[in-house]
């Protein structure tokens, strides 16, 4: 027995989280130990509430704490575009630029046949619901652009089409500070099919 | 608002552990969210067993869940020798190499006056009652090779040597399976100076 019972388990518990081994594991459960009783209680009692307090909105599947989202509660977002992404943290990188006012619709996932993953799976069922039932004009479709990402966002875009809704899609080119140099070539050729007149 | 309040506790403590900035907090917390509950209940029941149910131990001060810890409990060691560490890290390293069999001596720190440590901050006073009451042969000084540990180690030998008791010291020199070219002058100097006959 190298540690004393309740520090391993702790080290197993930090060893769950994704990209922290054992040794780093170690350090933080050291660090635990030489922390303030306080702070310790809070951090338990803030994971027991991310379980427990936690759940997905019923309308548009965002993380909530309460049974509708504040995006849907708030009645000065425009009602007449939705913005579909992969996951919560999607729609927390599109709020963080205050830029966005219309709704959102989390898939939860993407459709992906490598791992057994259809349309049925993530939340493409409860987006044409609400397609039906809200007077929505334009989806922006902000799935990831990597292959999973455009096969969805295609699917989408081909249900979604004999309805009448316009679908957009985000815009690829160069990411901004980003070094011409360094950009990979299909990400340039976006960048050129899709350039501007200034 | 960017994230849920749940969350954002959450993300807050995570940011209060060492390394774990708001990035890799986020990260952390939303993979908290697609956790087995199981799994989180047993990661806060952890957290807060580390901090009630350890304690230091009062004969050498290294963490433990009794009141003295399993390597003071056992019989089979050699009671003659202490290694005096700073931290209970530092034991779990030396228990992992399964050869030492002796006592240890935790300090909890080293003389800093830097950060105002004095000899009386960190456990030096408990050392030497245990050195009066024990029949102690040995003391080997395994306080970190740099100034502070250097310092510590030299102070507690002066303390000792009119007890009568020996006191070591780890020896120093290259790193099994590192690079001669990648050593620093001092330890290359202390490994020609430590240079033993085959």
């Amino acid at each position: 027995m190298h540690y004393p019972a309740p520090i391993s388990r702790l080290i197993d518990s930090f060893m769950k989280l994704p990209g922290i081994g054992p040794k780093t594991a170690a350090r933080l459960a050291f660090h635990v130990l030489d922390m303030k009783e306080e702070d310790v209680m809070n951090f338990a009692k803030a994971l027991v509430d991310v379980k427990r307090e936690l759940t997905y909105c019923s309308v548009c599947g965002h993380i909530t704490d309460t049974d509708t989202c504040y995006i849907c509660q708030d009645k000065t977002r425009d009602r007449s575009i939705i913005c579909v992404v992969e996951e919560s943290k999607d729609v927390i990188a599109m709020e963080k630029m205050r830029e966005y006012k219309g709704l959102y619709h989390v898939l939860q996932g993407a459709i992906s046949p490598m791992e057994g993953i259809g349309p049925e799976d993530i939340n493409i069922p409860s987006l044409l619901t609400r397609l039906k039932d809200e007077e929505v004009q334009e989806l922006i479709l902000a799935t990831n652009p990597n292959i999973e990402g455009e096969s969805t966002a295609m699917y989408i875009s081909r249900l979604i089409k004999p309805i009448g809704i316009k679908t957009t899609r985000l815009a690829h080119g160069l990411p901004v500070g980003g070094d011409l140099e360094y950009a990979d070539e299909v990400t340039l050729s976006k960048a050129i099919s899709g350039r501007t007149e200034i």
